[in-house]
């Protein structure tokens, strides 16, 4: 990102998904005005241009791109520029309609939306690659554009393809993953339902299965595995033909916490980590869902900065009921961005369509014009912004906690035939990220592969596949003094989805001092009572202490007198496990006694509930964000001054709605 | 429906459909007996007869035909003959499997139901053409027949198909439609998501695409057109063999407001508008239903008398729980659509089945025979339509109020990727409807390209899609003296589905004096709160007045202070705006506004709520229809004579259920 | 069963299945010592092992088999040995892909999963046969095998296939169903819908149709006939191998209530009669649901001993929630179902998978090893079984009271196009079971066929379809001195769906001297008052009382005044009927009145609610089960011994939870 933020003249990226071939030539003299207007300094182009680009195999149209970029040259705006490669055109579906997605029952989807084609199709990666190539050769000089667009969301349709390329794929990426098929035999344990394999060719994807049946787990993890690395090979194909010919940085858009691509696997190789970020409308507390995305990307990032590389204005498109951002929502939706570490606030996108699927998607520039709230705040934030300048570059102050999270385990953990469809890792995660957020209290995500010693405090929430690697790691963590807290359904299996044998938590029990015998998943809307932390919700166990202190025990039902929470000191450190879901209040009082004893301190106390307080740092200077998403003005007494107001900021007011970005010497 | 009428010998139609090859000979010489002792003067024949008619390719059996026909004729019943052609015999798809459905997936349907052929497939065209063709000839001049009945419910489970050849014939529609690839990509806006077609072969239905992903909308609209259109394709080929060689006039079973066929087109091609209708279980006000789609049919038929060519004496077999009617309910239903201008009151269908599908639906003689609830009933509604023969050929009163329907609006407005899945045309204008009937004001259905000029106020309600022409007919509309009352997401977007910048509403933004910058769909369930009219539901938006009257603005959330209920004089009228979904008691308040600045009246002021009243109009006399829809007696002072009953009815009671026809002399 | 039992030393059999494949061998010392400790004596080996046992087509490896058998039987341990075709292995679908299932969209389902193969597959039904004779050679004469498993849990998930094969046998099933298609014809009332069939070659299974509408009813009807039919045949084929060359016992275990198999035409086929029964989480009654499916399985043994073949010892893995046993749940489970005849109380399985979807199922030996609850109540049960080896050879008291139930009316009653989805002849009869449970009445399962002259008592609950001599067999039922209790949407069709007209129910309209003219089925949750009987749900009728004594009539709406609960004296009995389905309380009521003027009298009177209590007889001696389902311990007086206990039981108290099996004199 630093390279791109110099090319900014060291502004924060502002700007969004420019697509200019949807509009006259006449309208872009417009554009670049407005866009200076507003202080845009960064935009995307061509994401969707192929039909345009390539109108026919092989015959290119550069012309149309050659006059945007050099307009956009001349008016001062940079340029994030697409390999085009999104969304192949009609005639390259109609030339290769075997490049067309297949899904699990053998129905081969269409084009006529986007993502149409099928990961593992030679055509498409052939064509894909030698288009980035081509554009990247043509502008790879061209001083506009300061970043590589790899393709666009790699994977919103198109995350798995049953047709028999991809079998063919799968069987290759098997054989590379296994060698012999005794190893594959095993690690499926192909024992269980006559399913032994005994040639190369039997295998094929977990599709359409005999009726109300499961296929095999360890299939299917591996299929959701393989799709992930499918779509990377696509993105390696097309960022080195990039390479080959050009030198700015390349990015792909992320998007958080989207299931089917492993992002721990894809961010080495991105030179930006960026994101795309929307809200959902049905979830109350979408400020706290940005956070967390926003933590797991700078993770993702290294704690280097990084760029939202999409987020909207006001309403999306995709959702069953699109709610529009009240006023002041955008404003703080960005700022919270860049005080979790983002270098840029860009949108999808720049001028709101008139027509096709995505026309009632808000844009920088509404169908009403400029006349509008959404204008309005979009140069507002373009002003503050460019008073943020000196923050670009520095870092969110180090996190003293991390939630361990891995794709694996959360394909594994949703798998069929599980205990209870009411486990979810991502909801666990989100409820300690929630009260961790409600503490201004900084938190990283980790790897599990990752290492921990920079931390006090190591959250496990429902982390149901964890490596003999990752275990030890943990039991290190804590003989070494960290402090682990770690939740049902944890440590369940190995990387095969193979259950550890001798009681539960098999990978952690000796770690926790806990030996769980047997599950007790709660009905629908049930809860079970403890004799301290609340009552639990989803789960319950029967189980005993084996070094443990019994902090809780179940104090109802076929669990009575059996541990929910315990707290086990080893070495140096001390591994604290929760067996069951609690509610707000009880996870609340858990959790401040695990902060408390491992001496983790929030970013700032004393705040209202939902004033969010981040630091970012740079060598110089502290920047001290403070965002309010409550109703009423709060007052700060914190020193230094606003760099949005230029005031002082001993005591400063943040108004309801409100952000306020303190500089404090460090 | 003046020619049919005459054979009646000047009598309202009652009968139905009758289906003698389920039963043995035997029994229909007690149908016929049966059908004199009930008053049954026309049955529909032969509709799904094909197998019977022609129990091998090219072999025809009219035999049992020319029986029945004659037994018919000799018991003074008419006949409305059928084409034959809506289920084509297992023989006929086994022969032409390519002649079956295929559905959005690529499953091709199989036989075993009904109208399982594909509406383009050329072989069932022909065959359907064919065979309506040689029961023309056979039965021109047989006395008993005074109406062809074409197929049956077009479309009702055949609405596309996404066939190959279906496939080609879009491509020809949309060839035809647009000329040139250039404007079909404008049209499209197929420079979004990279869509740009360079070759008419590479068009096709709007099947399965990606996951999660949405096909090109104005490609959706098109199918949608296309599709009515092949299937009023389907009818023409058959009405144009029937033509050749017979007199009687022409009918097609309408079905109301069915979503894939746009009656606005169909109803020109028939000489007797006809429909079916049928009761919603879970519609606790289907008496409401019933009016408003009499009242659509009427209008399609251009305020000439039509048919009902199908409801039912009690419970239907296709609805999750299909309740019967209660005592006196048929009745009303069969009075209702004859007081709102039918001439005939036919069912579905003379005698129950035994077997099939059907065989629990209600019918004129039940599995239990004469000795029901049922089949008094019927001979009662017999006699009392023998007593209204004099209302035959009247016409309802000329309505002063009118909705705008259109189809193209209706299919674009229900497309994905809309702000919110809440909105819905059809049941905003059954709102509107409901609120007219409560206050017994008559209302016509008007396609957006009629002649406005007869009506004091239009109702524009949740209709999206205006195009150039109707805009201006609405604004002549109000600029002549009329009142405009229209609702959120009208007029948003062109004929090509293509937003209507500037502002919305785009197209009637002038006319209304007012202005929208965003819209704010509002939450599942939620509710926001008005200045004026109550609370709102589903929709809120932000905007200002531009020349209108506010009369109420939004009272609270991000809407605030915006105007939510306008009112904008213009040359002699005024039209207003209403911005949410009104609840019932504010809808009702701004309605009498509109109503009472327009000085339109009620048929009968006066009545409580629950008792409707209608009127028809000969040149002789006027005939009120008053329907007691509630559980209590309601005393009338009228003036003239209750035909039902041939008292005097100058205070006249009608029993709770009941109804009263009174003459009145012009 | 009794030369199972033999074989046992006349103990009850003990166990479940055993998948040694699972684990390395040196596993198997520890299995076999374990099962001694259990007191296990009969394991189910081989089901899944067609991979292990043909690892390629025609090359056979017994030797694994061979090594775990005999260790077994130098365990003590017999074995039910399995056909080993449950699940074919990949290479055998991979070599004849056409065996995999098509589902009714066309869809061929891969492997991977369990019950891959269509049923009607030659390919796969040469192979099945051929393996099961394979293994029935090789060990016809090893000491250890006592009963032969074939195949497993039919249809579960293969209970219907739609490819070209299963037409071509579906074809070949009606041909010789009707001899002539007029036949075909006429049963299906094909002159409905233009379906008429003039060639063979056009029929075919009732697959995906066109949309919304409906497949002709009697052809469904007889496609569910089928495919019990045609599963039955794979049954027979692997049977007739096996018992070619082994004299052993022959079974394949039952699901119970399992709609696809006609249960009734399968069970004389097997030497016993076994069933495999699991809770459903979601339903709090389950011992309840258990007592019912017991009581139907020992019907379908002819009140011989039967066999659990698998229950579980705590949790399954395929519900949505998959609750644990509490504790003593599971052995209250396994001693009701002795207590309702079963001979031995069998698991899946013996030890708790690793891998595979199944892995968290419950088992005998847990994930978490033996010091665990389960472990511990598996012991227990062991010594409980061990204590109860005198009942083994008794039977259940004879009942007094009978349910009928035929399959082919549950199918028939259940299609689509019914006057209320929710009419289901499984809930209807699980109500008057409870209830009966709830009075420890002991009650028997019928077939429509089945001779009733045993009975006191005979309930018809929603038995929509009754041939005519079901229907004459019920009549001299009660001619007898029997009474009958019917209920609603009994007797309305004969055995081709076709509606018996007149009046309903046809079947049993003399018989109960009512006549129903017309179904007035209820909205959704709506209730209607009755004059005596509390109100009813669902469903309610308009009709007379034509020889019937009234009880009670519809007090409210349409329905109001008519009969709802009647009594007809006939011959020496009466026929009691009520049109509604009663709440609990009515419902008791109206039971009570039936089952005493019937003088049906419980096992034991005066036990609270949810005390069961059944008995069983031998020869010599009297055993009274006793089993406490409530939280509360109940003394008894009962006189005798207490088997498990050994104790007096003059007055027994059985605890909360708790079991007493007494031994009386007879």
């Amino acid at each position: 990102m630093h390279r791109v933020s110099e090319k900014l003249g060291g502004r924060i990226a502002f700007g969004g998904d420019y697509n200019p071939e949807q509009w006259p030539e006449s309208v872009w003299v417009e554009d670049i005005a407005l866009m200076g207007e507003a202080g845009v300094n960064l935009v995307s182009v061509g994401i969707f241009s192929w039909a345009l680009l390539e109108p026919e195999e092989g015959r290119y149209e550069f012309g149309w791109l050659d006059r945007i970029l050099d307009l956009l040259h001349a008016g001062g705006i940079c340029v994030d520029l697409a390999s085009a490669t999104a969304s192949p055109p009609p005639w390259f579906s109609f030339t290769y309609p075997h490049t067309l997605l297949v899904d699990a029952t053998g129905v081969r989807r269409n084009f006529g939306a986007r993502q149409c084609y099928c990961p593992s199709a030679p055509e498409y990666r052939r064509a894909a690659a030698g288009l980035a190539g081509r554009i990247a050769q043509r502008y790879a000089d061209h001083p506009a554009v300061v970043l590589w667009h790899i393709n666009n969301e790699y994977g919103d349709h198109n995350w798995h393809c049953f047709c028999g390329v991809s079998a063919a794929a799968f069987r290759a990426w098997l054989r590379a993953r296994y060698g012999e098929l005794d190893a594959l035999n095993d690690a499926w344990g192909t024992a269980f339902w006559s399913q032994c394999y005994t040639a190369w060719q039997q295998l094929s994807p977990p599709g359409a299965v005999s009726y109300n049946s499961f296929a095999n787990p360890a299939q299917q993890l591996d299929w959701w595995r393989f799709c992930s690395d499918e779509l990377r090979d696509v993105y390696r194909a097309e960022t080195a033909a990039v390479r080959a010919v050009a030198q700015q940085p390349v990015t792909t858009n992320f998007m958080g916490l989207f299931k089917p691509l492993d992002y721990w696997t894809w961010a080495p190789e991105v030179d930006v980590v960026s994101t795309d970020h929307y809200l959902i409308a049905a979830d109350p507390d979408n400020a706290q869902q940005l956070a967390m995305t926003a933590d797991l990307v700078r993770s993702l990032a290294g704690q280097r900065p990084w760029l939202v590389m999409e987020h909207s204005t006001s309403a999306v498109n995709w959702q069953p009921r699109n709610l529009a951002k009240a006023p002041g929502q955008m404003r703080r939706n960005s700022l919270q961005h860049v005080a979790r570490g983002a270098d840029g606030a860009l949108f999808f996108q720049w001028r709101a369509s008139r027509a096709g699927a995505e026309k009632f998607h808000s844009a920088l520039v509404p169908h009403a014009g400029t006349d509008t709230k959404i204008w309005r705040e979009v140069v507002q934030l373009g002003g503050d912004l460019r008073r943020l300048a000196e923050v670009v570059g520095s870092r969110v102050e180090p996190a003293q906690v991390a939630l361990l999270f891995g794709w694996p385990s959360w394909w594994a953990a949703t798998l069929d035939s599980h205990p209870s469809i009411d486990v979810d890792p991502r909801v666990a995660v989100r409820r300690w990220h929630d009260a961790l957020w409600a503490r201004n209290v900084g938190v990283d995500f980790c790897d599990p592969s990752a290492d921990l010693s920079g931390y006090r405090v190591v959250i496990v929430a429902v982390q149901y596949l964890l490596d003999d690697a990752a275990a030890a790691r943990l039991e290190a963590f804590v003989r070494d003094g960290g402090v682990l807290l770690a939740t049902y359904f944890s440590g369940i299996v190995d990387e095969h989805d193979q259950v550890r044998l001798g009681g539960y938590p098999g990978a952690l029990r000796e770690l926790l001092g806990v030996r769980i015998e047997e599950f007790f998943p709660l009905a629908e809307q049930a809860t079970t009572a403890l004799t301290r932390f609340g009552p639990g919700r989803i789960w319950s166990e029967l189980g005993a202490a084996q070094g443990a202190d019994v902090l809780a025990t179940y104090a109802q039902g076929p669990t009575a007198g059996s541990p929910a929470v315990t707290r086990h000191e080893l070495g140096r450190g001390s591994a604290c496990y929760v067996g069951t879901e609690l509610e707000e209040q009880g996870l609340a009082e858990l959790l401040d006694l695990v902060l408390d004893s491992a001496g983790v301190r929030p970013v700032l106390a004393g705040l209202p509930r939902g004033v969010e307080a981040i630091r970012r740092e740079s060598e110089q200077a502290s920047y001290l964000f403070l965002i309010n998403h409550t109703g009423a003005a709060v007052v700060v007494e914190a020193g230094g001054t606003d760099l949005l107001t230029d005031a002082d900021a001993a005591r400063v007011t943040v108004t309801a709605g409100g952000v306020a970005v303190i500089r404090q010497h460090r």
